[in-house]
Order: structure tokens, then C-alpha cells, then sequence
């Protein structure tokens, strides 16, 4: 065992930050002085962490030299400024924005292994929820399924985009409901009872950043990088828990009891069995597992396997996977 | 053009059966006298029609010898205990409820031309809001793209369940935005704020029989049995308005402006540049056309084609559509 790190957390006053604090305390993560960091008008707030109030501080004046661990849970752009400073100073470097290029992205239930390659310091990538999802429910039928192809509709909660998006699904709600005009202010449009069919802005081939993301590091985390993967995010009036609908296509025959026998032995997973399935609301949120449900092959077509999963996005699909990942790094170092 | 036709409508009092009626007055449709139906339970209420109060009668004692043409705009019960006795009194018979096995399933975009062969009087089905949109959507790219595999998530609006669905969740949310306790009566869990990854029962092998509808009569409509079509079909938080994610593979790389010049060429369709998107609530809602948005092809797979649909399922996908079938019968029959 190693002893206690120092460790920060930029971007602590953001949902996916203040998860991730309360779960360094909840795993008992050996932390020795934690400092939390926040852009200017964030700073000078507190957040609890092992009984004390912390004080949140700017990240600009930080002295990265201070801790070996950074995880980023802010915004791409303070990941592109502070990070590389941050590895220059001799941090391990957990980047949660997904803005890092030459970060590797890591599952622990995924592609752990990889962590005993990487040179030190770090630089990771704890990928987005998506890929963590898939990552997870897809490593364990790797071996099983000859995957040819994959295609993911993912349905994602509006807080992917932060406090911003769940406090404006709440007010349009509201609004709606008292049948008052509806003004969209974060979203451009109505997010109550709708749903948008893109998640930020699309490239000139049509595809988003979050669907080429998403793509990107589920190619990494099952390590076949030519996988051919096709996705659509849409965002759906649902405050926490992201969804996925996946069709594998797979080169011959998949074999249902061995699918569902290896899910049930996966770390990660709870399966849910046909007849019942699982959702956001009632299965997902506030849990440390990847649920998957409806499993079945094609109508009429023995070689594609069919499943819905569905994760707490802010939790599983990022904090958790996060100190997972970090954890993991310890155990290894030690 | 044939003389006025005497009609009936069963199911009359139900949102997709009110919408039929407000239809054949809207598009002046020839009826000389219309029968509105419905079950013992609903029978005795009033609908308008063209400036007049109809009453709605019982569809037990109806004689069916007294008209020509029938929409069953009901359950799939109803469907099978009084659309055989309707075809026998002679009446030409348009189901709504996908109940009936030897019925031909018509979208008049995509299989019009089928009303010339079928035996008078007919048994169609105008099918499920999922394969209306669908056929609208692909027909006009059948001649341009080898379709080779389809691969459908199709987010289904609360009305799909009628009235009670559409109340169900408006009772849901009010009750969750005032801090009250959540009883589900018409969904069997929480739909405010969540997604059923499930409509309805599925069979031994996981299938629903909405999913099975929807690649039956798909199947139909673009005159393809063998086509391989995969669909997951969700019930979403959204009270009117259907969407669909579909993924098309061809066998050979698609040309995007062919495919933007066929859907712009085609009847019934509103394609959405790049850069905006349609939506459920703000598109589809009270339209005559399917909405097709973020048009574009597969990550790195020029043999994909990824289209997003939106269409109002009471509307096109339903009583407008069983219109016009009915238009194209007496146009036939002229």
C-alpha cells in the first residue's frame, strides 16, 4: 500500500467535481492534503470532504508541484490550460474533459492492464459516460462475439451539461405546467417533454463532438481501433442517468446464455432479466454499476445482439470511473 | 370522382379516432352520412363533424351494411371482433390497430401503387406510426441506396397510449414538481423525467409486439420481406410526437446529395438542413409531414446513412395517413 497523496480537484464546485470528492471519502481514498481549485468566480466557496469544510481556491495561482494527482472536472478549456502545466510539474493527471490528445483513456473493467504501460507521470483520460458505459457492459463479450460492428443511440440526461442544464429542465417544466410562456435560456430550444436530436454543435460530416468522443475512446477502451461504431447522442428530458440503446453486429451466431452468463460474471454490471428492465430513474442513479437489460438477438437475425443499458452519468459514468481509475494507479504504483 | 361515401368510424372517441374525424372535415373528404362508433363505455358523447353534433353509437348493434367504409381507430380487440363482420357486410375495412393478419399494410408515399390489386371490398392496415414514418422516410431512397440493413431506436411519445398516457405523465410530473409522492397507475414505474426501455410485453425472445409491428409491416411497405431491420422501441417523457434514429447500411458508399435531392423531391417530407435539427414539439406536432434532420453518414463508413425522423404520431402517423388511404381508394375507384 502506498502512503496518502496529495491531490487536487479542479473543478470542484461543478456536479461531477463534488461527486468526486465525496467519493474519494466514501472509498476511504488515501488522500493526504486535498486542495480544491475552481475558475475565479467558482473560488472562495467550500465543499465538505472527511467532516472539514474546504475551501475552494482559484486554479490560476495553483502550484501544481504541491500534489502527484490531478483530476480535471472542469470545462475543456481549463483542462487545455492548466493540465499540461500540471504534468509538467510531476502531476499524474486524470482528465475527465476529454480534451487532452495525448491522454489515455482508461475503464479500469476495460483496459486496466494499460495502466502498467503508461509512463510516469500519467496523462489519463477518464473517458466520457458513454464510453465508460459501453466500455464496461461490451469488455466482457469481447472474447465471445465477434464484434463487426456497433450502432448506439444514446439518450443523455441534461445534466451531461452540467447544473445549468438540470436547473433549466426544472424551470421549463415548471413553466409548462403553469402554462406560462416558455422562454429556453440555457438550451435553444423547448427541452421540456421534447427531445433534441443533437448535443452540441455537428461538424461539416454532420457528427457532434460528444458522438466522435464517444467513438474515439470506446475504439481506445476495447483497444480495436478500427472498429466501426456509429452513434446518435440525443439529449432527453431526464434530470440524471444516461441510456444507451446498442446493436452489435457480430460476424456469426450470438449465444445468448454465454452473453448473459458473462455479464453476470463482469465486474460492474447488474443485469436485468427479460421481463423486467432497467431505467435512469429507478435502476441507475446513485449507483456504482452499469445496468444492462433487454438482451436479445435481431428479429430474425441470430447474429446481432440487442441491449439497453443505463448508468448514473454524473456518478458511474464519471466521478466514479475517475477514483477508480486512480485507485487503480495506486494499487499499481504500489 | 366517386359520389359522397357513406362511412363509419369505430373508436371514434379516442384521441387518434377524434383526429380522423377533424381530418375528413379538414380535407373535405366525399362522406355522405358518418357513423361515429365506440365500445359500450364511451358510446352516448358527442363529436362535431362539418358544423353538427354526432352522437356516438354503440358498435355492438351498428349494421355495417348501412356503409361502405370503415376505419377502426380502437383497441386491437375491438379490431378483431367487429372488423371481420364490417368486411363481410361488404365494407371496404382501414384498420388502425395492426390486428388484422391478412390486412395490406398502405403508406401511400411508399406502396400507393398496391391499390390497384387489391380485391374489392379491401382489408388494409394503415400501420404503426413507426412505419409510417419509416416508409415516408426511405421510400424515395430505395432506387438510390442499396439498403442492406436498417437499425431503428424509436423514442415513442406517451399518446402512443392515448389519452391515458398523455395524462399519466402530465399527473407524474406535476406531482414530482410539488414534492409529492409518486404513485404509477397507467405506467407500470415512473415515466416523468425517465425512459421504459419497453413498450408493452415481450415475447420468448425479447422482442415487443410494437417492434414486431413496426419491422412487419416496414417490411411490407418497402416491398423488402427479407430486409434485415432491427428496432429498439422506448416510451419517452414526451406527450405528442414521434422520433426515430435510424441507421442505414448500404452496400455501397452513399451520396448525400442524391439523398438530400430525393427527400426534398419527395411528398410529405421536411428535410432540416445541417446545423438546425427538428424536434418532436417544435416540428412535428399538428404537421402532415415527417421531419428528416441530421442527415449524414457513419464515422469513418461512407456506407452508412444515419437519418433522424420526427413526425406527430397521432397526426401523420396515424388518422392523416388512414386518410389518405381512403383518398387514394376512391381516386381508384373513380
Amino acid at each position: 500500500m502506498t502512503s496518502a497523496l496529495d491531490i487536487a480537484v479542479v473543478g470542484a464546485t461543478g456536479s461531477v467535481g463534488e461527486t468526486l470528492v465525496q467519493i474519494l471519502e466514501e472509498l476511504s481514498f488515501p488522500v493526504a492534503t486535498l486542495h480544491l481549485l475552481a475558475s475565479m468566480e467558482s473560488a472562495g466557496s467550500s465543499v465538505m470532504f472527511a467532516g472539514k469544510k474546504l475551501k475552494v481556491r482559484e486554479v490560476d495561482s495553483f502550484d501544481f508541484s504541491q500534489v502527484k494527482l490531478v483530476f480535471f472536472a472542469a470545462s475543456a478549456a481549463v483542462s487545455r490550460s492548466f493540465a499540461p502545466k500540471a504534468h509538467e510539474a510531476g502531476c499524474t493527471v486524470i482528465d475527465l474533459s476529454g480534451a487532452l490528445e495525448n491522454a489515455i483513456a482508461l475503464v479500469p473493467e476495460a483496459n486496466g492492464q494499460r495502466i502498467a504501460e503508461l509512463p510516469q507521470p500519467a496523462l489519463i483520460t477518464s473517458p466520457c459516460a458513454g464510453a465508460v458505459a459501453l466500455a464496461v457492459a461490451l469488455a466482457p463479450l469481447k472474447g465471445l462475439v465477434q464484434i463487426e460492428r456497433l450502432q448506439v443511440n444514446a439518450c443523455l440526461a441534461v445534466s451531461a451539461q452540467g447544473r445549468e442544464g438540470v436547473s433549466e429542465l426544472a424551470r421549463q417544466t415548471a413553466e409548462l405546467l403553469n402554462a406560462r410562456p416558455l422562454e429556453p435560456r440555457f438550451f435553444d430550444r423547448q427541452m421540456a417533454f421534447n427531445l433534441l436530436a443533437q448535443v452540441g454543435a455537428a461538424d461539416e460530416q454532420g457528427h457532434t463532438l460528444v458522438e466522435q468522443r464517444l467513438v474515439g475512446e470506446l475504439r481506445q477502451l476495447l483497444e480495436m481501433p478500427q472498429l466501426k461504431i456509429s452513434v446518435t447522442c440525443i439529449q432527453v428530458p431526464v434530470f440524471f442517468g444516461d441510456s444507451f440503446s446498442v446493436a452489435l453486429q457480430s460476424t456469426c451466431p450470438v449465444d445468448l446464455q454465454a452473453v448473459n452468463d458473462a455479464l453476470d460474471g463482469a465486474d460492474s454490471i447488474e443485469r436485468v432479466e427479460p421481463g423486467d428492465y432497467p431505467t435512469p430513474v429507478g435502476d441507475a442513479v446513485g449507483q456504482d454499476v452499469v445496468y444492462v437489460g433487454r438482451v436479445r438477438r435481431g428479429i430474425d437475425e441470430a447474429e446481432q445482439l440487442n441491449l439497453w443499458l443505463t448508468t448514473d452519468n454524473v456518478r458511474k459514468g464519471a466521478a466514479l470511473n475517475a477514483v477508480q481509475v486512480a485507485q487503480l494507479l495506486i494499487k499499481h504504483m504500489a
